[in-house]
C-alpha cells in the first residue's frame, strides 16, 4: 500500500490551521492557515450598526466553511499528494463555541432575517454574556444538592454550552424558538461535512456536563431554570453522541467536491482544540503529563481512575482517549502575566540595554533572571493574574507578590512570576496525583515552550521530573489528524486507536531537560512557602482578594 | 530691646545647614550649608588604604567642627546682625552618632597613631557594624528578664550607643582603652564649644536607653556582657546629662573667636535631628501629630501619658519638650520605596509622555493616580520594602502587593504604595491612641511634604484628620533655633519654654488639606483590609516572609 494520509483541520480562537499527514511516519507533508474573515465580533454586527454588549465576543460560521475549503485545496495543492491517498480528516475546534442553527443545517445568522441579531451568531468560548444566567443555574443546582455532583464541580462556568442556550432563551426567545439544533461549532461542521448529525462526547463531557451514564442534566434541572426548556434536550439538543477516537460518518459528495477529496472517507468525531494537542504532543498513556504553555495553561493527565475536585476535571472515561479518564486542569495567566510584566513594568533602561543586544523584553528578562539562584530574590508570587481555577476555581482571585524590598530588580519579579506558574502547575500535578495517578514524565507544548528554554528549566526544576518538548508547533492540528488515522481504521490504513497513532507517529525534540537537584531541593521548600501562601489566601478564610475586587466596583 | 537672634545648627547625614533666627517674628535671617569635606566613609578610610567591611558607615569628626566654623561666619556675614545680638546657640545632629574621643575632646581618629585604625573614627547612627553585638545584648537582657522593659521594648538595634561601644570593645580593643569618653557627636560639639562635659538627655532616653529614675543600663547587664565594661558608665559615658531645652553652658573665648560671636552666650542641650524638627514644625501641644515624610517616615505626639509598645518609644518624660511624654514611631520606608518604584519598574512609554509633558515620573505618576478612585485598582499593599518598625520591630518583613491582575497599571501601584504608607501611619497614630492620646490635627514636614501634594491628599482622607504643612522647608534647623531660644531664657531676649518658643515662632503653610468624607469612608473600609492583611503576615502566625528572608541568604 502506499503512504497514506490524513488531514488534522485545528480552529483556534482566529483563525484555522490544517496539516496534511503522512500515516505511516507522522511527516507532515503541507500545512495551510488562514483567519476567519470576520474574525472575532466583539464591537459590532457585519452590518455596521448594531453594537453589541462588552465582554461579548461573537464570529460567523460560514467562516468556518470558508477556510475549511481554501486550506484544505491549499494543502492538497502544495503536497501534491493524490486526494486517493487521503483516508479521513478531523477537526479540532475551540470549545464550547456554539452555533445555532435551522434544519437544512445552515446558521441562523446566515438567514437574511437574522442578520441583525447578535444571538444569531456563534457565540465564542470566551463570549461572557451568560452569567446572570450560570449565576442562575447555581442557584438551581444549589437549590436541588446537584451543585458539588463532579460534572458540575461546585460552580459552573457563563462559558458552557446551558449558559449560552438559555441567555439566547432570554435575551431573543425568537432565536431560540427557530434554532432547530445548539451545536458545538465543531459538530455542526461535521454534520455539513458528513450530513450526520451527532456530536462530539469530548465536548459534551467537558462543557455539556453530559456523562454516559446520565446524559446531560436532568430534566428538573431544566425545568426548574425555565418550563420553556422542557423539550431542550430531546429536540434542540438532540443527535447521537459519539465517543473520541470514533467516527461520525463519511464525507458527502458535495464536500468531497469542494475539498477536492474523495468521498467516502472518515470524518472523526470533533474534538476540543487544547485536548487534540495531547496525542498531537505524544501524550498516549498514563504517567505523562501534557502541559500547554500560553497566554494560559492546560494540564492533561490520562488515569485509569475518575477524579474530580478542586478545580479538576476528570470524571468521563473515554472523553479524551478511549478507555482512560483525562484529568484536566489549568492556570489562568501565563504568557498573559508575563506580557503584563514586560508591557507595563520593565523601566526604560532595560528597555534600552536590550536594543542594544538585539533582545526582546522576554529575552533579556530571562538572561538575567536565569543567572539568579533559586530562592535569592526573596521573592513568591500567587499566579492568580486572572483568577485561580486549581485549587479554588474563584475569578474573584488576583495575584499576590511577596517578598519585596528596595533591592528588588525587575528580573527577580519576573522570575517570581514564572516561578509561581510552575508551583502552580505542581500543585496541579499533586491534586492529579491525589486520585492515584502517577506522573513520570512531562511533556510541554504551546508557544512558550518553543520560545523561552529558561521558563522550562524552571518548570523541570520546581517539578523535579524530566521535561521533554513536543517537536512540532501545532500539536492540535497534529493530533486532530491522528483522530482522523482512529476514525479511518486499520483496514484503510490507520490506525485502531489514537493512542496508537500518537505512539507511532508524535515526535519529541531530542533535548530533555533533567531536574537540577539542587535547585530542585531549594524548590521544595519555596514551594512549602507556595502552598502556605495559598492557604493564607484560602477566599473561605481570608476573604482579602474576594473584598478587595469588590471594592473595586 | 532690639531684635534678638538665635542660630539653630542641624546635622544631617551629608551636611549641616545653620539659621540665623530672630526670636521676635521667627524670620530666617539667613541659611548656610555646607557637605562634610570627608563625607560618609563606607569603602575606605582617608588614608586610602584601609578598606572598610560592608555595612560600615563612618564619618571623621573634625569635619563637624569645619562645617560649623564656615556657616556660622557666612549667616552672620550674609545677614549684617551684630554678634551682640545674637543670644545663643543649640545644635541638632544624627543619633547615635558616636565619638570616641580623649581627654583633651580629639576625637582619636585625629590622632596621629590611630588614622589607619577604622574604630578611632565617629560611627554614623546608620553605622550596621555592630548587629552581633546587639544580638548578644539581646541575649543578655532576655537571659535576665529585662528585655520587654519599655526602653529596650523587646529588641535592639544594632544603630543605639552600647552595641557601637561594645563592638569597639571587641574589635580594637585598645581604642576602647584609649577612648577617655565615647559621646554622642552633638555632646561632643557642645563639649568643645563650652567646656562643659554635659549630655544631651534627649539622645541619651532615646539612645543609650537611659531614665531620669533609672539612668543608663543596669550594672549587671555590662558585666554579664564583658567584664571589661564595668567602669564603661561611671568613666567612659561620665558627664551630666542636661534635659531637653536646658541649656549646657555658654560659649567659651576661644570658640566666640572662631565663630565670630560673643563669648558667654548659651549653648543649648543637643538634640536628635528629628526630634529637632518637631518645635520647628509648630507642634508644642498634645493633639498634633508630627509627620516627617522623608526617604523613610518619623511620626512624633506630645502626651501626657507614657507609651512604649509594639515599636512606640515614649517612656522619657522630657526627653523632646519639658513636661510630656514623646511618642516616636515611624516608616522604614517612604520616599526610598517610591524611587524604588520610579527607577525601577516604570515603563518606557511612561517616561516618555512625561517628558514630552516636562514633568519627572514623580509628578506624571501622581497626575494619573490622583484621577483614580479609592478602592478603584483593587490594589493593597503592606508597606514593609525595609522591614516593619510598627507594629511588629522586625527587619526580617518585606513588601507585599495584593490584588493584581492582568489589567493593574503601574499609577495604580504606585497610588498602592502611597496608601499603604498612609495605611501604616493610621496603625502608628491609632498604636499611639492607645495610651489615652488623642490626635486632633496633622502636621506634615519632609521633602515630601514639600514636593507632592497627591501624597498629602491620600494621607488626609487615610487619617481622616486636617492635614497643615509646615512652612519651612528647614524645619530641624529652625527647631534648633528655638532650643537655643529657651536654653538663652527670657531675660536674654529668649523664651522660658522651646513649647512658648514654638508656639510664637513657628509657620505653617495657609493651606489646609480637609478629608473627603467619601473617600475616607472608602478608605476605612481599605484600611480594615490592611489590618487583616497585617495580621496575616503576623511573624508569629505565619513566617512567610521570615522564610522568604532566610531563603535570600
Amino acid at each position: 500500500m502506499d503512504n497514506q494520509y490524513t488531514l488534522g483541520i485545528d480552529y483556534g480562537t482566529l483563525s484555522v490551521r490544517t496539516v496534511l499527514m503522512n500515516c505511516t511516519d507522522g511527516e507532515i507533508a503541507a500545512v495551510s492557515s488562514m483567519a476567519y474573515p470576520h474574525a472575532v465580533m466583539d464591537q459590532v454586527l457585519p452590518d455596521g450598526r448594531t453594537m453589541l454588549p462588552a465582554n461579548w465576543a461573537l464570529e460567523y460560521p460560514d467562516d468556518y466553511l470558508e477556510v475549511l475549503e481554501h486550506t484544505v485545496r491549499e494543502v492538497m495543492d502544495q503536497s501534491g499528494i493524490r486526494p486517493e491517498d487521503v483516508i479521513g480528516l478531523s477537526i479540532d475546534f475551540t470549545s464550547c463555541t456554539m452555533v445555532a442553527a435551522d434544519e437544512n443545517k445552515r446558521a441562523l445568522c446566515s438567514l437574511e432575517e437574522f442578520r441583525s441579531r447578535p444571538h444569531a451568531y456563534a457565540k465564542l468560548w470566551k463570549h461572557h454574556g451568560a452569567q446572570d444566567e450560570a449565576d442562575e443555574i447555581n442557584e438551581v443546582l444549589t437549590e436541588l444538592g446537584l451543585i458539588h455532583q463532579p460534572r458540575y464541580g461546585g460552580a459552573v462556568s457563563p462559558e458552557l454550552l446551558l449558559p449560552k442556550i438559555l441567555e439566547i432563551l432570554h435575551d431573543d426567545p425568537q432565536i431560540y424558538e427557530r434554532a432547530s439544533v445548539f451545536m458545538e461549532a465543531g459538530d455542526w461542521l461535521t454534520w455539513n461535512l458528513t450530513g450526520k448529525l451527532k456530536r462530539s462526547g469530548n465536548m459534551a463531557a467537558y462543557k455539556a456536563w453530559w456523562t454516559p451514564e446520565e446524559g446531560y442534566v436532568p430534566q428538573q434541572v431544566l425545568e426548574a431554570l425555565d418550563g420553556r426548556l422542557k423539550d431542550l434536550i430531546p429536540c434542540k439538543l438532540r443527535g447521537e453522541i459519539c465517543p473520541a477516537g470514533g467516527c461520525i460518518g463519511t464525507l458527502t459528495e458535495e464536500w468531497a467536491a469542494r475539498l477536492s477529496l474523495r468521498s467516502g472517507i472518515a470524518v472523526g468525531a470533533g474534538i476540543i482544540d487544547a485536548h487534540a494537542g495531547m496525542p498531537g504532543s505524544g501524550i498516549y498513556r498514563p504517567g505523562q503529563l501534557m502541559l500547554v504553555l500560553g497566554t494560559s495553561s492546560v494540564e492533561l493527565l490520562l488515569s485509569d481512575r475518575p477524579y474530580a475536585d478542586h478545580g479538576v476535571m476528570g470524571n468521563v472515561r473515554g472523553a479524551i482517549m478511549p478507555g482512560y479518564y483525562s484529568l484536566e486542569a489549568g492556570l489562568a495567566a501565563v504568557g498573559d502575566m508575563y506580557g503584563w510584566f514586560v508591557d507595563g513594568l520593565v523601566p526604560e533602561a532595560y528597555a534600552q540595554r536590550a536594543r542594544e543586544k538585539g533582545m526582546n523584553l522576554h529575552q533579556y528578562l530571562s538572561a538575567l533572571a536565569q543567572e539568579l539562584r533559586p530562592g535569592a530574590s526573596g521573592l513568591l508570587a500567587l499566579d492568580w493574574w486572572n483568577g485561580n481555577k486549581t485549587p479554588y476555581v474563584n475569578g474573584d482571585l488576583s495575584g499576590v507578590l511577596m517578598g519585596l524590598t528596595l533591592q528588588t530588580r525587575p528580573e527577580e519579579i519576573y522570575r517570581a512570576l514564572i516561578e509561581a506558574n510552575a508551583f502552580g502547575t505542581r500543585m496541579i500535578m499533586e491534586e492529579f496525583m491525589k486520585s492515584g495517578a502517577v506522573v513520570d514524565e512531562v511533556i510541554v507544548s504551546g508557544g512558550i515552550a518553543q520560545k523561552n528554554p529558561f521558563v522550562l528549566r524552571v518548570f523541570t526544576d520546581v517539578l523535579n521530573r524530566p521535561v521533554r518538548i513536543s517537536a512540532s508547533d501545532q500539536t492540535a492540528a497534529v493530533g486532530s489528524a491522528m483522530y482522523a488515522a482512529a476514525a479511518a481504521g486499520v483496514e484503510a490504513g490507520g490506525y485502531a486507536t489514537v493512542a496508537d497513532a500518537s505512539r507511532a507517529l508524535a515526535r519529541l525534540k531530542e533535548e530533555v531537560y533533567e531536574p537540577d537537584p539542587e535547585h530542585a531541593q531549594i524548590y521544595d521548600d519555596l514551594y512549602a512557602l507556595y502552598k502556605e501562601a495559598v492557604s493564607v489566601f484560602d477566599p473561605k478564610v481570608k476573604g482579602i482578594l474576594k473584598s478587595l475586587k469588590t471594592m473595586r466596583k
